[in-house]
């Protein structure tokens, strides 16, 4: 049995789940990152030992934001935990839990949790779509993680070199266009409202998802002339809109593509929604203690 | 022994290497592709044999431009070779040389040949600039071809959505930017004198180069973003120019990536050269015939 935990910005989600990923237990609480992250460690703990109870644990992992040190040890730099930067994550609940816990990016396991869902693709692509834009690469059943480890950092793939300034400092990012908080600023309403919006004919929302799904459309392009994969799926809340992202990011990809890449395209939304983060982190560290 | 063949618009080269891509003898004709695809087949063919002479060969592999059918038996669409579309060049070429022929991308099998001057990378990207801009990935040790056989069209990433239209129907593609033929009519000057010239203050030649660096550390940078490769190597003509070259490109990348990418890139000019093309092709197909 393996323990997962996705760290997230407001909420925290801890899971049980079996080797293959089947889930058997999970629950959520709230960060609370302002009290600090031994506080929110120690709340983490307490939730994992409620549910775990008298069950033997194999392994635990955690999905965290932003970029880690290549030997996962501390988070790097956590816009959205502050206080969280260079703090030992791994060794301290390892401490509380008393099994072995793994670190790595909170989309990198969505990727590998979302990955079990699409059996038989070489290339699996996964983009997170929330307040920010991330990714995770798949590619022949391994989780890709680059010579930093800080591969799959898809949100920050230029879409247009004079857009709009983004966060990470440069500009026209996909992210400055198609995070969910890109298209609630561009609709004026949350993003998850701007598809009904923009179905009622409030031309803002209309406008603030045919941009998001442009910039999607020429990152997606991107990626399918470099790498052509199997299957690109978009996660986060948006995603839940279905054909309404999905049908307008698929027309502007074709668009962008060969002929010869055409008919091999497969764009989308997640099966999992928001388990496949604590999911995907049970079954990294089910794979990385066994590498051990 | 292997034998490798490169198909390039204006010439043919052709080698025979052993297994692990040590060169034994090459030599090259030119392609006359207005001849017709029969008649240069036949010319490649004497030219194999005289190489051969009666020594034993194991397989032949040919590179050759443009998109293939995914089962590599027919050239879709080779716009440098007119007449070569729909052509089967593997089964002619078997028939004349009576040795099994593998037929790869031009760039894929250059990508292959160049990987073995770099040992130790996970991630190794390769750029062609040339009359276009190709590319091949090797992604652990293994050439990636993605779902359509079609990935490594690295020319194609786009860097403005609204840049100059493309040979390929879209716009702002790297190749319009950064390929010998662009930098050529920028500068005025053939590519390979453009650096020359930018030296002694040629304003265009400055302008075309600085253009080129330009658009290839975007795309750089997107393929840094999402899988930051260990290694990038820069190929073709315009790569002999060395520092002048990769200078500007390094900056532009370097300029454009995170923190936790930036200690980790490495962009180098080819070792190989032209030979990395057939000699990629000869292993390609010592590898594919092993795997038969």
């Amino acid at each position: 049995m393996l323990l997962g935990i996705d760290l997230g910005g407001t909420n925290v989600k801890v899971g049980l789940c079996g080797p293959n990923g089947r889930i058997l237990a999970g629950d959520s609480i709230s960060t609370d990152a302002t009290r600090g992250p031994r506080d929110t460690i120690r709340r983490i703990a307490a939730l994992a030992k409620s549910l775990i109870g008298s069950r033997r644990i194999r392994a635990c992992g955690i999905g965290v934001p932003g970029p880690l040190d290549l030997a996962r040890t501390r988070i790097i730099l956590a816009p959205n935990l502050p206080g969280w930067n260079n703090v030992r994550v791994p060794s301290i609940l390892r401490r509380s839990l008393g099994i072995p816990v793994v670190m790595e990016n909170d989309a990198n396991c969505a990727a590998v949790g979302e990955s079990r869902a699409w059996p038989r693709c070489d290339g699996f692509v996964l983009y997170t779509l929330g307040t920010g834009v991330g990714g995770g690469l798949i590619l022949k059943g391994e989780l890709w993680l680059g010579a930093s480890g800080a591969a799959g950092e898809l949100g920050h793939m230029t879409v247009a070199p004079d857009g709009p300034l983004c966060g990470c400092g440069r500009r026209g990012c996909v992210e400055v266009y198609a995070s969910a908080t890109a298209v609630s600023r561009a609709a004026g309403v949350p993003a998850k409202a701007a598809f009904a919006a923009a179905r009622g004919g409030n031309a803002a929302a209309k406008g603030a998802i045919a941009t998001a799904a442009w910039a999607l459309g020429i990152g997606i392009a991107d990626l399918v002339h470099a790498l052509h994969p199997d299957l690109v799926v978009l996660a986060g809340g948006m995603a839940a809109a279905g054909r309404a992202l999905l049908e307008p990011v698929r027309a502007e990809v074709r668009r962008r593509v060969f002929p010869v890449h055409r008919e091999k395209i497969r764009i989308e939304a997640s099966r999992l929604g928001d388990d496949a983060g604590w999911i995907g982190a049970a079954l990294w560290a089910a794979r990385k203690i066994h590498d051990r």
